[in-house]
């Protein structure tokens, strides 16, 4: 998040500056999750906000540099809801939390990061770099916990986390995508479990006959 | 595809009109993807299309039912690729058909279908009916290849044909994405692989050991 904040953040803000941009930011992220990026302008973000004309312009110049604050937004919020990844079992609470974070919000809005990607990837490439960037960490804390598992024994030798942890993210991706259109977290699910049983089915036999 | 047609063609065309609302469909089908849809007007279609300023209101009306023919216009596109599906070696051979296709790209611009869901689902409640209904059909080809491997024996009795072509369809769209954002095609090899490879899992141990 660091490179992008020294972009949209040039000049060391007061506590008040800060509490500003926060808000601003906050509430462009909610915006432009509800109306798409390219419906909500600066204007819409400033009466929000609450905050004066030229705050926003203060604070992040043009729209893109705010497109990129929301951005890091969204990733760093993405980011603190991952943990405890190194365990079947955590796995399975992680898969329970995104089904139920979409269930509760009647499958609409798609991913905060993946629902940017058709939007921003091919007209700002500032922004697709950022959106890979929090891709990369998001399935580096997937691998991580993978490897965990790996390095305890409790995937076999021939089980691969990096390929696991890629093919994990793309299930969620694809998965919420397919929730949203249908409104319905099914392919959610399936997407994710059909997964996870292979990586369950990739335990050493021992393990496998605990159950 | 007849559902959408009806609501954008509602009169009869005669070849000359038939060919003439092709060539904007395809014209606007291009532009969209090049620079979104929020980026690409009316007006540009028309230019880009070489017709008359009145003649993309006169075949669509506004600019949601050009989108809407623009959805039908990509799913038809992507539904004639789809073929074969009903054996490992026919789903690795599409698999392979997929990644060519985007590394040929560069990996820019995402699923013709996919990459549309960000920016259009919840604000077109019919174009996300619309991108849903794709989706369906393209499932539904998927679903009906490994059915026949099913009922042919070349997947276990416990394999279920409708999970693994929801979890193949995600794969692909979640895959697609991480290959857009990283300008790469390999997130998209592997989502596929290791789809296809708890596929491959679940063939009878002969046919497995055939290989």
């Amino acid at each position: 998040m660091a490179a992008n904040e020294s972009v949209t953040e040039p000049q060391r803000l007061t506590p008040k500056g800060r509490a500003t941009r926060d808000r601003i930011v906050a509430t462009a992220a909610q915006l432009m999750y509800d109306r798409g990026v390219a419906g909500t302008s600066l204007g819409d973000v400033q009466k929000a906000a609450g905050v004066g004309p030229s705050q926003v312009y203060y604070y992040f110049g043009d729209k893109e540099a705010l497109i990129r604050a929301v951005i890091a937004h969204r990733i760093h919020a993405l980011l603190a809801t991952l943990g405890g990844l190194d365990s079947m079992e955590g796995l399975r609470a992680w898969r329970d939390f995104i089904v139920d974070t979409y269930r509760q919000q009647n499958c609409e809005g798609g991913c905060p990061v993946g629902s940017l990607v058709g939007e921003l990837a091919e007209r700002f490439p500032e922004c697709r770099a950022d959106l890979a960037g929090g891709f990369d960490q998001w399935e580096a804390a997937i691998r991580k916990g993978l490897q965990a598992m790996w390095g305890r024994g409790d995937l076999r030798r021939k089980a691969n986390p990096d390929r696991l942890a890629t093919a994990l993210l793309a299930a969620v991706e694809g998965g919420i995508m397919l929730a949203q259109v249908r409104r319905d977290p099914a392919p959610l699910e399936t997407a994710l479990d059909e997964v996870l049983d292979r990586i369950e089915d990739l335990r050493p036999r021992r393990a496998t006959a605990r159950q």
